[in-house]
């Protein structure tokens, strides 16, 4: 049992800007790993160009030697078309993923720089995505820079939520909510999450935050007082930074797995992940990736008090 | 003008547990940056055994060279009636800090430990210390393990209030609760400190939380919204770990100065601190240090949006 929902990026946003290829059977074990750890959601691979993301050259071998575990779902990134029909492809062959993305920049300046399409453009191609994908994949849709934007700064709260409408327009019942650059506050964070519940009923909202400035569990919990049951991810914190700034040796920025975890399990909250294999893969990732990663979980262990501290106090 | 008071410890804490000698002029320049860089009070140095921390042999020739900025606290800290002795020396001469500290721990299990006394012993000496200290230094008293311990795990709410009364009762008007092993929630600082303010309203409480699993900021902002207005941190979250747990090559444990300010400011909280000197002292802070330490915003920089973002929401 759970009260909420942890989505483990560690395969795939983690992996993305990694330079080393890791083997696809260390990718398979990965993925399986955190799937068999308690993760209800796991990014698998990325049906990435190869010639632009070598990493993800065997997103269908992957695939196919992936063991799957009922109820989990396994995402596969799509960037474009192509992508989606690769995913399709695969899912003829019966190897496929369950789960696939569809992403669009909150910001127009943003929008040109990382998917070199306007917002106008990119809808266009969210639209021939989502029809082409719809009723074979679960959709996630996720707005990047929603809680401000490098070039432009503040970002339209309204905007947001009309991108949100639109997910919705398309059949997308999952939205992510991105805050890409590590510049959401609390509040700020509890009233577009609680604008987009109140708007959206009947829509999953998911947070994607970085800690790029080590707010991110800061307002993951405040995001959870809003509402929101489904939380990305990833051992180490490895990933998720556009800049790809440099860490003490790692590229990081998502919100770290085993440091979010702690802090609910402390709070009483139920993540329905295994501790013990949670941590356990933490360092499998270390080990993966050869160096210190930037979890203090995993340098200092669990709570020492998680033990003993009452369950009982669950997140309504 | 500023909504909080931040206590900058990286000279004193920070330090503490550094093998490599800094020498005593870099020591007075770094408390003299960090004074004229906003910070209304500074940790100096400490009256230790000179034999068990030979960091702090200097701490009289720190204090002396130190040039003093009006209404800045700096604190020395003072480990028994032999160090207060010293500062009391110090302040006749001239040459004296105006700011020492008083420690005790808040379970029975870690006085023992920590102190090497029972805690009824403890508070023997601190009565002694604060006697001879009267009236002559600000008095900081600090409760140590207050929001769980390492070996009796959950404390009592009420023995820490008894703890802060009795602080007050030898005429100390600010208490530091500390969570040194950093397995606070925001419920339980927020109760906690309530409590405290609530019942003693002429003591000014302090917040010293170790940021041993990525909680620190969370629990700062709990505690502020419970009313602290008072919080220690370190530049770069040096020190402060009793375990001397390593993280990737550093000793840390304490609250990132530059992440917290950040964070605030970003919130529209007015820190008092100046950002483009703060920015400086990290970077002679790891300098000083020779390695990169655990501020994330050391890394990435202060949030794009702060010079957009509005500074009119003050907490009141």
């Amino acid at each position: 049992m759970s009260d909420l929902t942890l989505c483990e990026c560690f395969a795939r946003d983690g992996l993305q800007h990694e330079t080393d290829f890791v083997p696809t059977a260390q990718k398979v074990a990965l993925v399986d790993r955190f799937a068999r750890a308690g993760f209800a959601r796991v990014e698998a691979t990325s049906y990435s160009n190869p010639q632009v993301v070598p990493q993800f050259a065997d997103a269908s071998d992957v695939l196919r030697a992936l063991p799957r575990i009922d109820g989990v779902y396994y995402k596969a990134t799509c960037a474009n078309l192509r992508a989606v029909e690769r995913a399709l492809g695969d899912l003829e062959a019966g190897i496929g993923a369950n789960e696939i993305s569809l992403l669009v920049s909150a910001s127009e300046a943003h929008s040109l720089r990382n998917l070199k399409q306007s917002r106008a453009d990119q809808w266009k191609r969210i639209e021939a995505m989502a029809a082409a994908a719809q009723g074979r994949f679960r959709l996630i849709g996720t707005i990047s820079v929603a809680f401000g934007c490098p070039f432009e700064g503040v970002i339209d709260e309204a905007s947001v939520l009309a991108d949100v409408e639109r997910f919705a327009s398309l059949g997308v019942r999952h939205v992510t909510l991105g805050d890409t650059i590590g510049v959401a506050t609390q509040a700020g964070t509890q009233r577009l999450f609680g604008a987009m519940l109140r708007a959206f009923p009947d829509v999953e909202a998911i947070a994607h935050f970085h800690d790029t400035r080590g707010t991110g569990i800061v307002n993951y919990l405040a995001a959870l007082e809003a509402g929101v049951r489904d939380f990305d991810v990833a051992f180490g914190g490895v990933g998720g930074h556009p800049a790809k700034v440099k860490y003490g040796g790692g590229v990081t920025g998502n919100v770290c797995t085993e440091d979010f975890v702690n802090v609910l399990e402390t709070m009483g909250v139920a993540t329905g992940i295994d501790l013990a294999a949670m941590m356990d893969a933490s360092l499998v990732c270390e080990s993966t990736l050869g160096r210190t990663l930037a979890s203090r979980v995993a340098r200092t262990g669990l709570n020492p008090m998680l033990a003993r501290a009452s369950t009982q106090t669950r997140v309504a």
